[in-house]
């Protein structure tokens, strides 16, 4: 079993990364880190609001038994060299400052973006770009490091740069337009999204967000040569919003393809897409794509959970009049499954299998 | 004072109308028809729940009390002749049947989709196609009617037509592609949207909306010779979804301008916006587009009623890199109000402007 | 394996019958029957929209292959000779109509209120009155009948008798107050709560609700001689709302007892409640009542499915300083698992282990 | 016109006093404080994001345009012998260092809790118990303030003890049982109600709010000797829920009554309540209580805003069996305008014409 540290563990990613790894049977969680304001109690105790005595869990798991006991240490005191691997559930600002001292002499699987924009940086997502993983040997040549730093993508990007694979590997594309339609999760619980604020309405803008869906997919799309990526030529344009649904992103995507398709073309090609690498990856879904032949779905509520909330869900696949070999479709996604604490969980085990993390 | 029938006046389009032409200064309602089932009753009675007594009454403004006293006609019976307008808020399939019938002596302004797509029969929205008022004639004529029917474009449809006219007048436009985001009120109240299936969720698909919206967005900015509209030649594509908003369909367009065009163009020429021919209309807007700075609007529940819910509010003006020329911005426009009954009531008031209706 | 056929199966509650009889280790679904106008057809064809393919199936299970191609019975018309036990979620009209029908040789397990009111017709919980099943003879006897009938309670009665139970036995009780805030599916789909009325909002009245909530409370909790069932004295007074929840109905309880007894006090007997006659049933919760110590729960979305739904979750007993010996307590009880088609189910597995079924 | 300073002006009730000042024929708002950190700025500058831009204004109405330009003072030095009137909409830490300290020279009327429960502070409701405000000469004279503190009730406590009042009057009272379903608006914005808590949910728990009900209750109601209030003697007992609802507390009331009475009789000392000293008001509404007969009102989305959400909305008068001449009813009351900014201008109102404020 390799031994795993989890850094924000007491943020609600991190309370997902505890529930990911339950039971999880190549890695145990043997270290728990947090702010200097939790350090030094239980879990458990971190946890506990003082006044109420409520517990502040915010997972629809129940708590992990054997994880609450554990004490809770320093982030910036933590000993990488103690873990085999370092699951981080930071802010970026923190993730900027913590992730490079751990990747000294330890891999970091990471949910913040503070890395993902760096050239040496990888952003995996297992079945679409495991190929990309030889990068983490350039960024340890690099930078001098026994380990490395890895970060999933946005949870925006997850789901739509699943969707586009197997577009690109069978048609190619030109460029993609999206708009989503994001949960309420997605933004967190601090700030977080006011009942207030949601009720009977759209917030338009999330903050950066659509900047990232469009760097990350040109970069996970992006040809890999052995030493660096050169990001995919298509051009992404989004807009993103958020609406009232507590999990799950919805995604209405538009393509245009290099070569024509028809809508059951590229039905086919996702329904057969397979995924490279993610055989026997214990969090693996068992389709990376679900396409939904009813046009009243996917919907977030009935579809998110699909194998796991591991699976994208894909309907309404239609031509596009617009775009030249246009193909319109909406897609749903787990963003705090697959889109966040177990899409992390799957690459570390994609980097186990691939020796990257031992 | 024009004397105005409203037929279908049970429904929530029919009360609409109603609190729509409360205190009017030129419309007053002298006669309300609904179904076989509710004729013969005063129009308080026939919207009186008989087992609870509650009134069964949609809009958040109060009943009108000189209307509750009418007496409710039958539909299929009601003699046009006796009144000058009739507003038609039936079914598509009573429209097509019941239409025609008061066409032959009076105008009639319908939210009904059954007419929208006949060569002579104009879409209009006062103050972006009024000029098209005129193919009215030409339906009097080919029809041999003393009335007309003209309907108003479908809610969605609306919003959208309404921003992109002045970037079609400034830039030209090659393509739209567009997500929307549709309250639940347009789906009205049988069946409409059961709260159990709306309830943290979205539903992906409505049924006929994208075609309607595609096609009447061409056929609204068409060029009109005088005896035909010719629809204008730029491709429309949609993605219609249904979310838990009340009142208000926000839209996510990106459109492909045929000139080279900047947000700030695109703000300028919006914010400039009058539209043709609605000086003096009691129920025109100030402004048809109200653009917002603030990058977290428009949102829904807080810009649907700008300006009495008759004008359009757009956010978010920005390039779009993916499309030659691109834009991309998001809308609110309120359903129900200058989407529908409200809308209905300024093609009224064009109309008599226009001498079309005395 | 008991044969049981499934009457007003294309219902919400129907087929949360079939689910919870999905590999039920003693109960087999042979028949399925419906309105006239479903009859003939396959169930999997029953419940498809013809116009899209969509499959109307409500449950958060998937649908159960091998149900779906059962042929659907005409319920007018379906010989309950040919099974053991007759599950019934039609509407009370036609409860009224056909459970006696079928109660005349085989056993009737109801969803429906028409027959609890009736003085030979128990309406049981197991673990709580299960003892009463006794005047199942009584009623075979008094009618002739073979079979018989017995309805399961109203959704917000069997949370609210379930956790009196134990204080009446313990402390007896002098009255009881409660207010509901009830979730939308116990109102069922047809016509059911529209998302515009319940969005940013509440629905005060839910008719003949209250009625049925105490009058069955005192049934249910009666004592019964072998012949007859006296009606436990204690009075019971609702108010019964309708709240933005989707399951699980959330209850404020104020109950005054007939001895003195302290929070804690409740809190233990509820703790300790076991049930009678429950062990051994497959779908009994293993605590018919679970008490929540944190001062927030219970809480619908967090602790409807506490035991596959069918355990109540208790949370917040104080002392009430206004009733005589008063505590005051907070409910969840599943409306659609414990309070509808599990429930029912149990009641079966009940009758099947004390012989009244075979 | 007196001046007015309203101290926490940046906060979502500080905001509503300005818009509840708006335009007032008595009152003019003429200082802004705030914490430290907003001091030296202008009030737009202070509400203004400065990432985005985006004004962080959380009223329906508009902002007020002479108000915006009003330079930011620090409330710690606020100097209150500037002003007539300070309105104080700080929290209750604050509220205990900040109101002494103007109260020495100036009245303060506050929105907190800090003062309520003191022997010479009135929590006074204009119209309920406006002869209360006779305390405050005591207050006066064993502070040895100029000024003095009169808070206003906790926005739970309004809606019920209006509607109490005429019940109080006519029949007297033993006892009350009150059961709320409170709109998220009441816990404000930091942290407020997260839209991940309240989707699909009920928080069954609001931390010290059944306390304040009872007591504040039983304080309103209380018989006033020139020099002391003797709290009511009849006992309250609460369960205070929070809801998926925007704004208006819904309250389920179950009343004890001293004499016999019947529903109809309740509605009718009810409907014509007048309440004491109020006419004249500007912001006093027509009619304090308005009772629908309507079985499905009151609702907080169609009553809630009743004559400017300033009269309390009651329906479903009904006889309790359980109680000793037993009343039962829902109410639904606005908490952020009668039960809060608006209702403490109400107070202002009431003091001026009594000659307590000059």
């Amino acid at each position: 079993m390799l031994k795993a540290a989890i850094v924000g563990a007491t943020g609600i990613v991190g309370q997902q990364f505890i529930v990911a790894l339950n039971n999880h049977p190549w890695i145990k969680v043997t270290a728990i880190a947090a702010s200097e304001r939790s350090a030094g109690r239980s879990y458990q105790e971190s946890l506990t609001d003082p006044r109420s005595g409520a517990l502040r869990w915010y997972c629809d798991e129940p708590p992990v038994a054997e994880v609450m006991g554990l004490q809770v240490q320093n982030a910036s005191e933590l000993d990488p060299t103690t873990v085999d691997i370092v699951f981080s559930a930071v802010e970026s600002d923190q993730a900027q400052i913590l992730e490079p001292k751990f990747a000294a002499t330890t891999p970091v699987i990471s949910t913040a973006s503070a890395f993902r924009y760096e050239k040496d940086v990888p952003i995996l997502i297992p079945g679409i770009n495991s190929a990309q993983a030889d990068l983490l040997k350039v960024q340890r040549k690099a930078r001098g490091w026994k380990g490395f730093i890895t970060p999933i993508p946005n949870c925006t990007t997850t789901g739509m740069a699943i969707t586009l694979k197997p577009i690109y590997d069978a048609f190619g594309i030109r460029s993609v337009i999206m708009t989503s339609l994001q949960a309420m999760s997605g933004a967190g619980r601090s700030p977080g999204v006011l009942g207030l604020d949601i009720i009977d309405n759209i917030i338009p803008y999330i903050v950066n967000e659509e900047e990232k869906v469009q760097r990350e997919t040109q970069k996970i799309l992006g040809a890999f040569n052995g030493n660096a990526i050169q990001p995919a030529a298509f051009g992404v344009s989004c807009t993103c919003t958020r609406v009232n649904v507590r999990e799950g992103h919805t995604e209405s995507v538009f393509v245009s393809a290099e070569k024509p398709c028809e809508p059951a073309d590229v039905a086919k090609v996702m329904r057969e897409f397979a995924g490279d690498s993610t055989a026997g990856l214990p969090s693996a879904p068992k389709r990376m794509i679900v396409v939904h032949p009813d046009p009243f779905r996917p919907q977030p509520r009935l579809d998110r959970d699909t194998d796991k909330g591991m699976a994208t869900v894909v309907g309404r696949i239609r031509k596009d009049a617009v775009l030249q070999n246009g193909i319109k479709y909406l897609l749903v996604s787990h963003n705090t499954k697959m889109g966040a604490a177990r899409g992390a969980v799957l690459v570390a085990e994609l980097l186990i299998k691939e020796g990257y993390i031992s």
